[in-house]
């Protein structure tokens, strides 16, 4: 076969500052990426055009016939009719924006859309750290955190769409979250938590980068906060065993990337308090980085183009950036 | 269709002290039903008889034409291979046995096991309170609490079988659980626990139903004890519809009998904080009573008969005994 005759999936990731594109084969391999501004305050056309402004460079350049394209959004969305549903106040024109059709038109292929933390999950499960996995609890530790359920080999949504939303559960001490609820796991282990939790005991304004870089330095305060973040993502992987059953926890997002402070501080409350069904939950941290959203948008695309069914849930909900 | 005719499906519930046996019509609907001591002194074999001593007139008195037959059993049993994996301590021979060749090789039909608990939900789903519902959270609050999750039409069991154990997940506070675990709902909603709560504030040793006589005479010692049990189920509630995104929650077991008690501080608790996605969960008592587990043992044996899927779960774990 010659490359010609390969089949592409587009994969656009449109995140709150910055879009990600990739064009992947048929085995989600990414053969090109490219990344540009989310013009979020001018409207969902314009971030769309931002979007395919990316994308056909790479389109240009690699050989190929483009099957389908995927896009994973922050916000609740339905994707069902390709629409957001709600986007929070950085986007404007955003929620309502039919973003399939659009895609769909300009690019002259079946489109999609899920939320950003389900593409993030599809995408590590399709080709990252977890692949081929079935039972799998995806976190995505970001300004907030979102989550996201694989179950029996496919994405878990709920008949609202809601599953999965491991940031906004209660059970996590009483700290108050950016929700309006008390308690979630929200409070401990996002960015903003992890920021605003050290600046509750030293009284220093820090990014999560920074309390990270204080904590590889032995501060101590900062060490504590990423003690706490770990023991909270324990608890949320022993409350998914109960409920859900899980086998594996894939953990992505820009606070991962502290990586050796989560990891000792998750397994070592894992140890104290493992999942009562004492089957052990593998944790994972995520692997394919700022590729994850798109390529599980172009995963989406994939399967939505060879198959009937899975691929357009009813409604999905993204909690990145609550 | 002479009633000689008519299609008939056994259902047992294998309890601790008692075994409720019912035969069924192919609509679920209760023929006849019967209850035995259970003889968990005397090894499964024992067990088993006593429940066909307790069916055998049930089958010569109702005509029509058995097809197959379930059985719900306290513990963690392996419904693919129908035997009792783990059984409590009061239960002797019964781990190991293979509960569904003895009861086919008797009465000459398929066999099914399930545990207590998901045959409690499949019954309520089948024909109960929550009939016919597709996402639905079943809590059993026993002398331990189980719980069970039925997700888009068909039992959620997970990979291990580990699925739905509501009463045995970390956010509950912080006593210790039966199980060696704590802060688990279990501690504070159960049969055992309302005793142990109440004698804690009064240094009375009481059963739940005489917490909740007390508390239906104005005591505050036992208010507060169905307060806190109802709230923490309220909080399970919530958990479940983050991560599973249910609809509607039915609580069944002998502690439902407190209904009066329960729902109001479940409801009150559930309007303080409602589940983050804004869908609301319905608040349900079971409708069986007693016939839930085995009505649910018969739908499995009605799914098993008339399917290829879903009537044999790899595993199932039940909490009624935790």
């Amino acid at each position: 076969m010659s490359e010609h005759d390969r089949t592409l999936y587009a994969g656009v990731d449109i995140g709150g500052t910055t879009t990600q594109v990739v064009l992947c084969d048929d085995d989600l391999t990414v053969l090109a990426r490219a990344e540009t501004g989310t013009p979020a305050a001018r409207g969902g056309q314009a971030m769309i055009d931002a979007a395919l402004g990316a994308l056909t460079p790479l389109l240009r350049r690699v050989p190929g016939r483009l099957a389908g394209a995927g896009v994973g959004a922050a916000g609740v969305v339905d994707s069902a009719a390709g629409r957001i549903l709600v986007a929070s106040d950085s986007f404007h024109g955003w929620a309502g924006f039919p973003v399939t059709a659009a895609v769909a038109d300009a690019l002259g292929v079946p489109a999609y859309l899920d939320n950003d933390v389900n593409a993030f999950l599809r995408g590590e499960v399709a080709s990252g750290a977890v692949r081929g996995e079935r039972d799998v609890l995806g976190i995505a530790l970001g300004t907030g955190v979102g989550g996201a359920v694989w179950t029996d080999g496919r994405l878990f949504a709920g008949p609202h769409g809601a599953a999965g939303e491991i940031g906004h559960i209660p059970g996590f001490g009483d700290l108050g979250c950016t929700c309006g609820g008390r308690g979630h796991l929200e409070t401990l282990a996002s960015g903003r938590s992890i920021g605003a939790r050290y600046a509750e005991r030293t009284g220093l304004r820090r990014t999560a980068r920074e309390v990270a870089d204080a904590a590889a330095h032995g501060d101590e305060d900062a060490l504590a906060v990423f003690r706490a973040a770990g023991a909270g993502l324990a608890r949320a992987v022993v409350m998914t065993a109960g409920l859900v059953d899980i086998t594996t926890v894939v953990i992505g997002g820009g606070v991962s990337r502290a990586w050796h402070l989560l990891e000792p501080a998750v397994l070592a409350r894992l140890a104290e308090e493992p999942p009562v069904s004492g089957h052990p939950v593998r944790l994972v941290r995520a692997g394919l980085g700022t590729d994850a959203v798109p390529v599980g948008a172009a995963a989406l695309a994939r399967l939505g183009t060879t198959s009937d069914g899975g691929a357009r849930p009813a409604l999905s909900a993204s909690a990145r950036e609550r």
